[in-house]
């Protein structure tokens, strides 16, 4: 194969941006297809980008008093009855177990779609008083969606995720309890991903089946659609009301208490490559990045380059920095690449010229410059460029998002806005038909209330406007 | 409550053990029966000491060269019955989905028991060529076996498991792994859960099915009883053959692959629990304990105590200790007790008095000794203490066990060896029928063969015996 074939596989970026998203997350092997339809693999390196992503979370989740645990897989189907608009929105979509055992079983069991009706059930055993309150538990986990059309990480039959799910004794506890972990998803998106991201309430139509209010965070892709990054829904009594989640309160009442949830998914990895992807493949933000810096050694035959870079690989190593030298014999060129393609932030290069002047060249995989820089300082300078690195990539999606945010006042500047790949801000009436009808003719729609702006008239019907909105096509 | 109850409401471990395990479970909050039968919840305590094998095991095998991947839940039926002895063990314990996203299926599905099918389904995609063996993949995800008996941690429906898999270009190399996963698990069992194990082969009845060859590790319960903590399956070509899992080696012929797997799942928690309890509750060793040190302060409303034991709090954070400082206005009797039953390994007590003599009292939850030493030497006593505890452990569990192996040279003794809860080692000649009969006569079953160990003639039929085996009742 010739060096630049790597690049030649994938398809136009800008052309056909699905392809390019298809050709990149298969032949980097982050993902594969599984046997089942709409099902993905996980592969190694994509699972390496899941670890550093709950690592990050986790801490994060702990930070807040947030516990860790394990709630069971299958819902007995009538679980996701009692809550009434739940069922509606999630009945048509689980996949259900009918046998086990060799048996067919006297109640079908659901997959879990989402736990809140299992959660809700053990929640109802083990709150009795306000002692027990606010309970802040998640669960990292498998969820299974049955989808018409899917693809790898956006939108399959069955994803990785984490749900959190919080008691509460107070509605006002439980709404700044959504709020906060919308921020953490905000906080965790922009400093670990790199994201920018914009937040806000959801329209009735666009909520979470049996919230009261859904909170989300939309990403912009390159292609100028918006990505739903993850939801916090404040969840009212409707819940405790389904499942009898009751406490003896200070006031010596019973109280049906307040629930929250919230998550994300693997969903998020396919938001870093769309996000910060090019032609050249993937771009990884060094705190997700499975390797953070790739050695290449150049004429590697000539003497003292490989122990060099293996004295420098074991260096950063010691600093906690994720590193890998690639002593395989492929060319330079070839090897440049492939870990190019793979989205490695920084690539050092060592050969003998550079030796001798005690120098390395490091390239930056999100800008493609060089640096030769001091070999002495080797340490020093790399973990600086991926502290800058990190923080480049988010001012630089911050700008291409900023840049791609219109304004609209009829429908066809709307769908002329998104056509071009921006986001739309503009006002609604709050009629569902409305709404409706703005999907129909421009594909786009509603992600959130524009926070803090308020619009004079719907950009649809002409009538006094009641929010500002985020118009968008979305993944 | 009476600040004595927590002990009262646990059965006495001599006289119930069953009772015993089960009132431990719940009350420590590790473990909660789920909805549907034979399913569990694992609450944050539990799911606290899972995320601690994960971790300490996920890095051992990390070391190894094992890289985590996610592969898919649900399996195709057809899959399974690709390899004859799979199906036959494990496809009348699946559960299996045969209506999804409102239609029934055309093929139905079943929810993973293991992922030996699957993962070869793949496999045979990935391995084209030697240079991409060897493969070695671990995944951490739950599975289903529908088990008509079930007990929480020990046996339910659903459990949470890692599953290694890994594919060699020759017999040799296989079976080398098969048995370096065996000793990762004894070394893990030994140093962090202070669990003695025996390792060994199993029998052809005992195996895995679909194996070659299944190397058990067995551990003894305070009951005299074996549990089985972990496996290790030499596949030779089974599964590469049933899923064509070929490579073109170095010679340019097409070869079947070798493959192994190996599994510990969170019966882990059950083998700690019942390795190391007693009549109090949990006594968990240092480096899987949720919480490490409990601090609970004596007279606390007189001066400085509450100061002093916050200051202790965030020295030992800083070092890593994994601590807790109980300042509930329970008694210190109640908080004893609580955190006792708990099992956190060491318990530091200050009150004024302490304060007064610069000392601290510290209780070590193995042994029940109390020792006073100095507050100024508060890190390093802790530190050194929580080594000792997690040596000790071991040392004492691995007496226990030691004192209970026995030999037999006829059923009867057998018998009566398992019936006072002893290992029993003992000769077979390897006739499935007079493994069978001694199943029958005395409960117990053949857990592994003693390595190193041969035996005259077999203690059922008394013809030439091929191995000594170590039989015991088991969970």
């Amino acid at each position: 194969m010739a060096k630049e074939q790597f690049v030649e596989q994938i398809a136009d970026i800008e052309k056909d941006f699905p392809q390019w998203y298809t050709d990149v997350v298969l032949k980097t092997k982050l993902v594969d297809y599984g046997p089942v339809k709409g099902t993905m693999v996980i592969r190694p390196y994509g699972y390496a980008v899941w670890e550093l992503i709950q690592k990050n979370l986790d801490e994060m989740f702990k930070a807040e008093g947030v516990e860790n645990a394990y709630f069971p897989l299958l819902i007995p189907m009538s679980f996701l009855t009692k809550e009434a608009e739940h069922v509606e929105g999630f009945a048509p979509e689980v996949a259900v177990v009918t046998h086990a055992g060799g048996e067919q079983l006297a109640e079908p069991l659901v997959v879990r779609p989402t736990s809140e009706t299992v959660i809700g059930h053990m929640y109802s055993k083990w709150v009795q008083s306000y002692r027990d309150l606010p309970l802040l538990i998640n669960q990292w986990c498998n969820v299974m969606r049955w989808e018409k059309t899917t693809r790898p990480f956006l939108r399959t039959s069955e994803f990785l995720w984490q749900e959190g799910h919080t008691v509460h004794a107070s509605a006002q506890e439980a709404e700044e309890e959504t709020q906060k972990m919308l921020g953490v998803y905000k906080t965790f998106a922009e400093n670990c991903l790199a994201i920018p991201v914009v937040t806000g309430k959801k329209t009735e139509k666009e909520k979470f089946a049996g919230a009261i209010a859904t909170y989300g965070m939309e990403a912009m892709m390159k292609d100028g659609k918006s990505l739903q990054a993850g939801t916090s829904h404040y969840l009212g009594q409707n819940f405790s009301k389904a499942f009898d989640i009751q406490f003896l309160d200070k006031d010596s009442t019973q109280k049906y208490a307040y629930t929250t949830s919230w998550g994300v998914s693997t969903r998020l990895i396919g938001a870093i490559i769309m996000t910060h992807g090019d032609q050249r493949g993937l771009v990884f933000p060094p705190k997700v990045a499975p390797i953070q810096t790739i050695i290449v050694p150049i004429a590697a035959k000539k003497g003292g380059v490989n122990e060099a870079c293996a004295e420098l690989e074991a260096k950063l190593k010691n600093v906690g920095i994720r590193v890998k030298t690639d002593y395989t014999d492929n060319s330079p060129g070839w090897k440049f690449n492939e870990w190019e393609m793979k989205g490695v932030p920084v690539r050092v290069e060592i050969g003998p010229r550079d030796l001798e002047q005690g120098k390395m060249m490091l390239f930056r995989r999100d800008t493609l410059e060089k640096i030769s820089v001091s070999l002495e300082n080797a340490v020093e300078e790399i973990t600086a460029l991926l502290a800058t690195i990190q923080k480049d990539m988010l001012a630089a999606a911050l700008q291409r998002r900023e840049e791609r945010i219109v304004y609209a006042n009829s429908v066809e500047e709307l769908l002329k806005g998104v056509e071009t790949g921006n986001f739309v801000k503009a006002g609604w009436c709050e009629d569902r038909a409305c709404e409706e009808q703005i999907k129909a003719q421009t594909a786009a729609t509603s992600r959130v209330y524009a926070e803090g702006e308020t619009a004079e008239t719907c950009v649809c019907c002409g009538k006094k406007a009641k929010h500002m909105v985020i118009f968008a096509r979305a993944y």
